[in-house]
C-alpha cells in the first residue's frame, strides 16, 4: 500500500474549506462551544448517522439534506445533545442551520447542523444566533484546530488528524476532526465525525468511499458499549485539487480509499486513546476464526465485557475472563484449540497455561499505555481487530459525576 | 396467587437432604471452601448449565450425569473454577465425584460435580480428596448454612432462601443456596445454585419446572453482562413429603412452580444485591413495549449499559442515558411516545422533561438502597422486568484487582 503523508490543518487542510470555533455560552463557561465549517462554494457530500432508533432532531434534519449530495457548511454545538427534544428540538435544529447560512450568505439547505451534550434539554436559540454569527465572522483557511476545540465535551484533548496523497499528479489533501470520548461504541457512539478533502469526486463515490471507511475505524472503536443518539460523521468534497473525477473506476480509487481510511482510523484511534478514564489502549486482535464474522463477535465481546477490561487497568493477565467472553460471544469457539496472546506472550495454548515464570513479563507488557491482545481459535481464516480501551476508577467518577 | 411460608435451613430445609462445608484448602485460607450437599437415597434431578461455548470440566460431566434423571449428591469446590483445563480436567472432575460418591458410599455416576473460581488452574486433588473425606463426614440436616458459606467467592453473604407450601394436604419444602456476585448476566453467568424440595416430582416434570423458574427468576438478573463457563443450577427432589407424584398434570402444579419461581427470584436477588461494589438494587420494568421479546431487549440493555449504571451510581436521574440504551437495544421505540419513571415520579414524558422541581425528588428516590425505574414504551402489551444493579468505584478495585 503506498503511504501517505500527515500534515497539520485538520479539518482545514484542505484547500476550499474554512473552519472557525468561538465561544457562544450554550453551556459551558470559559470555552468555545459553536464550530463552523464551511466550504467556499458547494461541495459533494456523503454522511452515516447513528443507528440508535431514538435518533436527535439534527441528525433527522441532516439525513434529509445530506441526501441531496450537496452542501456547503455544518454548524455544530456541544453542550447540548438536542435528542429527545420532540417538534420543538426539530424546529431549533432547522433554525439553527438557518441562522448559519444567513450569515454565511448561502442556501440554507445547503447547511447541516450538529449537536452534542446533554440529552433532553432544548438549544438555547439565542445564544446560537449570536454563535452563529461569530462563527461566521470567524471563519479561516486556518481555523480547523479552533473548531476542533469547540466540538469537544468530556474530551480531555482535541483530535485532528489530514494526509496529504497524489492523485493524477495534483496534491489531494484529506483531512478530519472529530469528538467522542464515553459512550463509544460500534457505529459510532456520541461520536461527532468532520471530514473533508479537495479531491475532485463524484457524490455517490463520496458515499461508497466513506462507508467503506467508516466501516474498518470508527466502527471499529469500543469505549463501553454505548451507542448515541447523535453520532455523525460527514465528508464533503471541494474538488479544489482539480484531480480526474474521482470514482470506483479510476485506477487510483482505491489508493484514495485507503488514505481515507486512515484518517478515520488515526481519528478513531485518538478517541480510544481518550476513552473516558482510559489508562490502557487495547488493541484487540482475533484470527483463526471460523469466518470473519465470528471472528468480530469475538473481537467485540472481549472488548465489551467489564471483567476484561478491568482486568487490563489491574495489569492481569486474566486470559480467563478472555476466553470466557469470547465463549459467550456466539463465535464458535474450542478452548483445547484456541491460544491467547498479551503482545507476543502466549498466556493460554490450546489447554496448557503459560509457565509463572512469564507472568512477570505479561505485566511488564500490560504496564506500556498500549499492548495487544490476540487470540488465535485456530479454526479457520477469519480475522478482526477492534481498537478499545481498560475500565478504570475515573471511567466510573466521570459518569457518575457528568450531571443531567 | 397462594403465598409461601418462608423458613429456616436453605438446602437442608428440605427432608431427605444433608449438607456440609469444610475447609479443604483449595486456594484460600481460613476459610472453607468444600462444600456436600447429599440425599438420603437416590432423588429425581434436573439442572440447567451456562450457555457459554467454553463449559468448564465439571459442567461436562453433569451434562452427561443429569440426563438420566437421577442423582443423589453434588460435591463443590471454590476457588479453582477447573475450566480450560482439557483432559486433565475431566478427569479431575470425576475423580472429585469418584470420591465424593467412595466417602458416601454411593455410585459414583449419582455424584454430581460444581467448581468456581480462577479459570485455567487444575484442581489441587490432594486437597480435594481430603475436602471430600470430611465434608461426608460433616454432613448434617442442619448442614445447609455450612455449604452456602463453603460456595463463596468473591460474595460478601451467603445467600439461602427456602418456603414451604402445602400439596396434597403434605407440607412441601423447597429451599436453596447459591453463589455468584461478579460475571452475572442473563443465562446465570459465575453463578452456581443448588436447590433440593421433599416433593415427590416425575424427573421430567422437575426439568420443566426448574426451566420455567430459572428463566424468569436467574435469567433475568445482570450486575456485569459476562457470562461465566461454570454457571449450573441444580434441583434434587428427594420424595421425602409423600405428596401425590407431581406432573403439569397436577391440580397444585402451578403453585409448586410458582413456590420454586420464588425461591429462585429470591436468590437471585441476593446476588445483585451482592453484586460486585453494587450500592443500588435497581429493577428495571419495561412495559408497553410492542412485544415481550422488545421488552426484555430494552430492559437488559438499560441494565447492561455501563452508562446508565455509573448514572445510578451517581445518584443522577440521567434518563437521557436510559432512552438511548433503548434505542440501541434493538426494541421498537418512539421517543415523542415513552415515558420514563424513576420510582413513581415522571422523568420524560413523551418530548416533555419533568420540571426542575422534580430533581431533586428523584435523588432523595435514588439514595435508598433499592429503587425502580420504568420505561412505558406506549406501543403495545410487552413486558419484561430485570434485576440489576449500579456500577461503581469498587466494582473497578474489585475486578482489577482479582488476581489470575
Amino acid at each position: 500500500m503506498k503511504t501517505f503523508e500527515y500534515v497539520e490543518g485538520g479539518v482545514t487542510a484542505a484547500r476550499g474549506f474554512r473552519a472557525s470555533g468561538v465561544a457562544a455560552g450554550i453551556k459551558y463557561q470559559n470555552r468555545t462551544d459553536v464550530a463552523l465549517v464551511a466550504a467556499d462554494a458547494p461541495a459533494a457530500v456523503a454522511a452515516v448517522y447513528t443507528t440508535n432508533k431514538v435518533a436527535a432532531a439534527p441528525v433527522q434534519v441532516d439525513r434529509e439534506r445530506t441526501r441531496t449530495g450537496r452542501a456547503q457548511a455544518v454548524i455544530v454545538n456541544s453542550g447540548c445533545a438536542n435528542a429527545c427534544t420532540g417538534e420543538t428540538g426539530l424546529k431549533n435544529a432547522r433554525e439553527m442551520a438557518r441562522l448559519a447560512a444567513e450569515a454565511l450568505g448561502v442556501d440554507e439547505d445547503l447547511v447541516l447542523v450538529c449537536s452534542t451534550g446533554v440529552i433532553g434539554v432544548n438549544l438555547p436559540m439565542d445564544r446560537v444566533a449570536e454563535g452563529a454569527k461569530s462563527a461566521a465572522a470567524a471563519l479561516s483557511r486556518t481555523g480547523g484546530d479552533a473548531a476542533a476545540h469547540a466540538i469537544m465535551t468530556t474530551d480531555t484533548v482535541d483530535k485532528q488528524v489530514a494526509v496529504e496523497l497524489e492523485i493524477d499528479g495534483k496534491t489531494v489533501c484529506i483531512g478530519g476532526m472529530c469528538k467522542g470520548s464515553g459512550m463509544i461504541e460500534p457505529n459510532m457512539a456520541t461520536m461527532l465525525g468532520f471530514l473533508t478533502t479537495d479531491a475532485a469526486i463524484h457524490a455517490k463515490a463520496l458515499d461508497q468511499a466513506l462507508r467503506e471507511a467508516v466501516d474498518v475505524s470508527f466502527n471499529h472503536v469500543v469505549v463501553d458499549g454505548d451507542r448515541s443518539t447523535n453520532d455523525t460523521v460527514i465528508l464533503m468534497a471541494s474538488g479544489a485539487a482539480d484531480n480526474k473525477m474521482l470514482t470506483p473506476y479510476h485506477s487510483q480509487w482505491q489508493y484514495f480509499v485507503d488514505a481515507l481510511t486512515t484518517v478515520c482510523l488515526e481519528l478513531g484511534k485518538k478517541m480510544v486513546m481518550d476513552g473516558e478514564g482510559a489508562t490502557k489502549f487495547v488493541t484487540v486482535r482475533v484470527k483463526g476464526a471460523r469466518t470473519d464474522e465470528d471472528a468480530e463477535k469475538a473481537a467485540r465481546a472481549i472488548s465489551k465485557s467489564a471483567l476484561v477490561k478491568t482486568s487490563w487497568f489491574g495489569i492481569d493477565p486474566n486470559w480467563g475472563r478472555v476466553i470466557a467472553a469470547v465463549g459467550y460471544s456466539g463465535a464458535e469457539v474450542d478452548d483445547q484449540k484456541a491460544q491467547i496472546y498479551y503482545g507476543h506472550i502466549c498466556a493460554y495454548d490450546q489447554g496448557r497455561v503459560a509457565d509463572a515464570s512469564l507472568l512477570k513479563e505479561m505485566q511488564a507488557l500490560m504496564r506500556k499505555r498500549a499492548f495487544d491482545v490476540t487470540v488465535n481459535l485456530n479454526l479457520g481464516s477469519g480475522e478482526d481487530t477492534i481498537y478499545t480501551c481498560d475500565l478504570s476508577h475515573d471511567y466510573v467518577k466521570i459518569n457518575a459525576e457528568y450531571t443531567t
